[in-house]
């Protein structure tokens, strides 16, 4: 099953991979491999980014042997030791921070302790154990996201140390929160960037159809087997919850709806109707079971359809909505997109605004990290301009606390949910 | 009195004061002055912004006598109408928009029209009728400010036109709103910048002592006589709610607290005891006050003293908080002010890090609009590293919904509430 909506990960970050480079060959004294920056390489590392670039570490024959996923020492160029990190030779992030100290042990009681810390955040933060779990590097699991749904964990080990030990972090799950279903979803873009192969399996307990998840009001339904995500878009939960603050007896439309996201949140919210729209037959199926089973019976409908098509041809009909929302996948997935991505945020944008009643209110994501915040709202502003509208910024939203950011890594805050006001 | 806490207001923006120039006499054919733009100037004003600057405008002697705060038509160069501006050549804004209509009439009806507005957003917002009412340019009435306080509404009119206008405006805001009581506040530094002279005064109505808000759970006292802010910070709302979602059970520290704005929703959070830190004795009676009316007891205490002070001698002596946070004036309320206010909120941060205890959660806010989203959480996050900490960012919030912001304005975005959790 492919969903048609936004298929971007939070890990999706190509990294500007480095060149090779020849070094001077060192020796590790101890069992354990040792990783050398060359002299004033590291220039990231040491202002704080938990990451080491290919092209910065001495690349002699005894390196370039290290295994994907192996746990080396970092040391600088002066052999002085700097921590331990995850090595990935295949990868332009070619060393993983994993611990300050070059001394730990990166085993099953180091994994309990970083996972029982992220959950104690989550247990904090929300009343039911739906969340994302684990937030890579920022949780200090880099590369390994983890989402919570109940009894089950879906996690997608996108760094090759993570990888490699699938099936120790899930026995470390199954310790500290308690669940018993942990897949493992192969599906991320970010994979292959790190030479990754293998493929979604279920590695414990059992998965008998889609989940139940009460958010915001609402009931979601959550396939943790198909799609290239983990089953369901939790970073947009602040968002949902705004935006179905302004639904109150409200027409609604969510366009790129996924499994309802927005759409049911609004019906939760008092809308009077919600029309959802996704280029996915199976996304839509699970919306309206969700909106079946949350009680919003005819007040929901969904239409299969491409989403630029459908909101001309909900314009061109004189259709007009008093709450829009438009959360496309990541058209600028990559910098090299960004150009292209912005003039499409931008067309998305002006058809949306050609949707929204007068004195409406309109909602626009980005989940591309290429597209930085102001460059995202300059592109809606734009299009908002280009459909003939003036309007005010009510709110700029970005993910959930459950995804938090690693403060030197700034370029991992990727999502963007900005709501206007149009004129009336 | 005055308030130890945060001083700037959103409206504080030091516009790029532009030379004097002269240009060629035109003539204004009806009765209305009019103002032209220079060839080729106006660059904002045609990518969306709402101001034109002084040094874009031909300043002929007939331009020169129009009196501040009179209503002008804005020509391009070709004299072709672009809608109608408040003048004041006092200012560096010297032109600010009012209408994109040339034709309309800036009388009563135009007033009730926009303050119509203004409120249906924020009834849709807020069950309650405490918010800011009118946001300035976002909200189509540039340089006024209103917080409304249930039965009283507070304005600031910062900007000559609306200072010339000020009891047509209260006029308007009891027959929309229909608040009985209207304070005219003369305390914003904006005020300065547009040359206008005055008083704080009751054009209407009566007020009786301080009054009673309720928000997140808590009851605030707002005293809308005294203080440079129009009584509380409606701004900080949803950065409170979140605050409070971390509290529950929780030992609080609320540096530059005013009247209890992080305090007492920490404490209708759950919060085991919450110390608000200010220099204001006024500002501390009516936190203590709010927290007695919120039936807080004991759990709410507090500390007259210098924030850095405060912070200093809490952390030599040990004590360790669960919630720690600062919300301190603007440090770099103007571009010239920048580097000196970064040092200071990485201070702040160095030293607020330095009481927070292991694994707790620590906001840092800031209201400088020179100190941009990027620049204040680089600060941040070096004070944090400088108290040998590290840390996740869960949240970057900003100001609440009914501080909307204008599209072609992103500058006037001011306010920024980082919550860093910090290592166990």
């Amino acid at each position: 099953m492919s969903y048609g909506a936004r298929m971007s990960e939070p890990d999706d970050i190509s990294p500007d991979a480095g060149g090779d480079a020849e070094g001077e060959t060192h020796g590790a004294p101890g069992a354990r491999p040792v990783v050398r920056l060359k002299p004033r390489a590291g220039r990231r590392f040491f202002a704080g980014a938990p990451w080491v670039y290919q092209d910065e570490l001495v690349l002699d024959r005894r390196t370039r042997k290290i295994p994907p996923g192996s746990v080396a020492e970092l040391q600088d160029a002066e052999r002085r030791p700097l921590g331990l990190v995850a090595v990935n030779l295949e990868s332009g992030i070619a060393g993983r921070l994993l611990d300050r100290d070059p001394q730990a042990e990166i085993d099953g009681a180091w994994l309990r302790g970083r996972i029982a810390r992220a959950l104690a955040l989550r247990e904090r933060l929300f009343e039911a154990p739906f969340y994302r779990l684990v937030h890579a590097e920022a949780d200090g699991l880099p590369g390994l996201i983890v989402d919570r749904f109940g009894d089950a964990c879906v996690m997608q080990p996108n760094a090759a140390w993570a990888d490699a030990r699938a099936d120790e972090i899930a026995q470390a799950l199954r310790e500290v929160a308690g669940v018993g279903t942990v897949m493992l979803n192969a599906g991320s873009r970010a994979r292959g960037l790190e030479g990754l192969q293998g493929e979604t399996r279920l590695l414990s307990g059992a998965l008998d159809g889609p989940v139940e998840v009460s958010m915001n009001g609402a009931v979601y339904l959550a396939d943790l087997v198909g799609g290239q995500k983990t089953g369901l878009y939790f970073d947009q939960r602040p968002n949902h919850a705004f935006v179905a603050r302004l639904c109150r007896g409200a027409r609604v439309l969510d366009v790129f709806s996924h499994v309802g996201g927005f759409a049911l949140a609004a019906l939760a919210g008092g809308a009077a109707s919600a029309l959802a729209v996704d280029g996915s037959e199976p996304a839509l199926a699970l919306a309206s079971e969700g909106a079946k089973r949350s009680g919003f019976g005819e007040r929901f409908s969904a239409r299969r359809a491409d989403a630029f098509d459908a909101l001309g041809e909900l314009g061109e009909a004189g259709e007009r909505f008093d709450v829009v929302i438009c959360d496309p996948p990541a058209f600028a997935p990559a910098k090299s997109a960004l150009q292209n991505g912005l003039r499409a945020y931008a067309r998305i944008a002006r058809l949306a605004a050609g949707v929204t009643a007068p004195g409406g209110y309109l909602t626009l994501c980005s989940c591309s990290h290429a597209a930085d915040p102001a460059a995202f709202r300059a592109a809606c502003v734009r299009g908002i301009e280009q459909a003939g509208r003036e309007a005010q910024l009510l709110r700029f939203g970005e993910a959930g606390p459950d995804h938090p950011e690693h403060p030197g890594l700034p370029e991992t805050s990727y999502l963007k949910a900005l709501t206007f006001r149009l004129d009336g």
